[in-house]
């Protein structure tokens, strides 16, 4: 184990004991690409789940928020190429025959199959294909299938995104697994996230519930690619208690070392995301400090991780600090702008409201980087909060500018 | 006079009687391009003025907003290349150099010239430029001078933006003028927009700031240019009566003649200014009707009109409602999608929620015009709200990410 406590392994979502996925073709995409996926735990498990908060929730949103409610899932089926959004009764009755005919070919109780989907809003399922790539998916599932499934995920993302760590916990190894898709474009925008947990620990759902919507507040939230914003945005996690005796309770350190690693696993995960957003060349951390309050901090963030001046600004790679002034004070925070510090990686640009002299050369070196830390201190108290954005390019336009993207 | 009660007419700033400007090159940007604009009423006016809410105010607003509110103003002097903003107490010592430089020149009384700047953020004037520009300005100024002056306050604008109308109150020619600058975006985004209005009417100053925000709200606050987001947005109005008789009151209908004027002026500019947006290809009218109240629906068509995805779709001219839907639910404002119809130009695309077969070739067409109405029935009241957006292209992106742009 590292310093962490916690280590890095291979497997995604099947590294956590008892942990099966599958990832296949079945015609909702065109060109035979992946675009079915089935992640599925041998034993019960305890399921706990975050959703977006989109008035216009997808079927599958508005059927997997309510099976998690109950506690407990054993599997999770991902279409992507169709979001079965916008599709009313129809789109609801879709999403419940999925989720039947996963519970019928796994021989598992009904209710305990969640749904998420992924793509283009305002059309209905291909239900034939669709349950047919059930069916072939629920066949091929097995302990080696983590890759296929998080590629069967994808929508335009370039690669497929997984990450699993283990950690020792009451002296046996203890898994965390998971998967992501990410978003059309790293902004607060109708982007759908997706991402399937997996872990051998046993936890209650209370428990879980709570880490993860905490766990997501920290990572997917804080991207722009932000989870409140899409009809499906949707992040579900499962724990089979595998890897621990039955009942077993976590010490307290036990237990923030398993916090801890899932937090390092969806802050790494969003960060993929961010990093392989359409058209993104740069990964951008914005970092507010000296606010009121940790509030003020996100908000103020957020208007700049969120504004389009600045991310043209980082593609151009120009050090065109104003866009950012700009953007905090429209963030709708009172600020005192006389006290206003803005720094560029490790140059101070701006101090007490003003422009401070720099090397423009140095600079547009430092905005040449793939990674570029801006950093905002207001001087108004102890609030800080950070956000994770890309540029936004030529490229992503003309990509989201294409049919059907 | 034309069905409105009132008609077009040439002059710009200058139609209005008794009102003077010029436009001159001084230096503050490069390559002689005009950067230097005064507006001037030969007699003593109310003024009225609408100021950015942008917590990072430039100097220039802070020091106009303080002036307007005393209610009179004969003169207003706009530099363009530097916004004269994040530049602390020297900027404001610059703001205050600048219309002194205009009383003096002109002879009229301290607190009588008002300022405005837009361009770069975080540089300071170049002070000795811009006093000879006033000089030269103040020398020039003639009756004829206003699309002159309408050049020199440009920044990324393509052409130059004026309109002015004319009207018969109390059996004699009142009339309204207005020049205008773009903003870089169209996008409640940093972007400046800075507007003088003229006019020949008597008004107090309380009636004409009433009115001024009304029209404002109604015309440039619904633009997505948002006047709340740049550091110095800027809408001054000035009043010399030179038209009526001293102290006529208007009638209520000569009133709503006015007022109706005034908001035919400043929405026409603000669809210019749309129009106009940086690597804008066309207009989208965003309709949401349906509505709970009036406050629910202005949030939704802000969504919609913001959203980068949906922009991006109209710059390829691809039926993507399901995007429209998607940004309509990221508004926060509580919607039930069974109710949600969305129509593109005159064809419903989508009804109770639910697709509508469309024909996509026809639609397509439709999508190819240069100003497309987006309507969204919300099916929940009778609150409705309008804005407009422009379509966010590739060039826009390669525009943004240059130098100083």
């Amino acid at each position: 184990m590292n310093a962490l406590g916690f280590e890095r392994i291979l497997g995604g979502v099947c590294a956590p004991v008892g942990f099966l996925a599958a990832g296949v073709a079945c015609g909702i995409k065109d060109e035979g690409k992946p675009d079915l996926a089935i992640v599925y735990s041998e034993r019960p498990a305890t399921a706990a789940g975050v959703f977006t908060t989109n008035q216009m929730k997808a079927a599958p949103v508005m059927l997997s928020r309510e099976r998690v409610l109950g506690g407990s899932a054993q599997s999770v089926v991902v279409s992507s190429g169709n979001a079965n959004a916008m599709t009313g009764g129809r789109g609801v009755a879709d999403a419940l025959a999925m989720v039947d005919a996963v519970e019928k070919a796994l021989g598992i109780t009904s209710g305990q199959a969640l749904v998420a989907s992924t793509g283009h809003i305002g059309e209905y399922l291909p239900m034939e294909r669709v349950l047919s790539g059930i069916e072939q998916a629920t066949d091929e599932l097995s302990s080696g299938g983590n890759t296929d499934a998080a590629k069967a995920i994808m929508t335009t993302d370039t690669y497929p995104k997984e990450l699993a760590v283990e950690m020792l916990i009451a002296g046996r190894t203890v898994r965390l697994g998971a998967m992501a898709k990410g978003a059309g474009m790293i902004h607060p925008n109708m982007a759908t996230m997706i991402s399937v947990i997996t872990t051998d620990a046993n936890l209650t759902n209370e428990v879980m519930q709570h880490w993860l919507e905490q766990a997501v507040e920290w990572s997917f939230n804080r991207t722009s690619i932000d989870g409140d914003q899409s009809t499906n945005d949707t992040v579900v996690m499962l724990a089979n208690g595998a890897a621990l005796p039955e009942g077993y309770e976590m010490t307290r350190d036990e237990a923030e070392l398993f916090f801890e690693a899932l937090c390092w696993l969806t802050g790494h995960l969003a960060m993929a995301l961010v990093k392989d957003g359409e058209g993104a060349s740069k990964l951008m951390r914005v970092v507010v400090n000296g606010a009121r309050e940790n509030l003020d901090a996100i908000r103020v963030a957020h208007a700049i991780a969120n504004s389009t001046l600045v991310k043209c600004s980082f593609y151009g790679s120009q050090p065109n600090w104003g866009r950012i002034a700009a953007a905090a004070g429209s963030a709708g925070v009172p600020l005192d702008q006389s006290l206003v510090k803005i720094a560029l990686g490790e140059h101070t640009v701006a101090e007490n409201g003003v422009p401070v002299a720099f090397d423009e050369g140095e600079l547009r070196e430092i905005l040449k980087r793939d990674e570029i830390e801006i950093t905002v201190h207001l001087g108004l108290g102890e609030g800080s909060a950070y956000y994770l954005t890309c540029d936004l390019s030529a490229e992503y336009v003309e990509f989201n500018a294409g049919e059907k993207s």
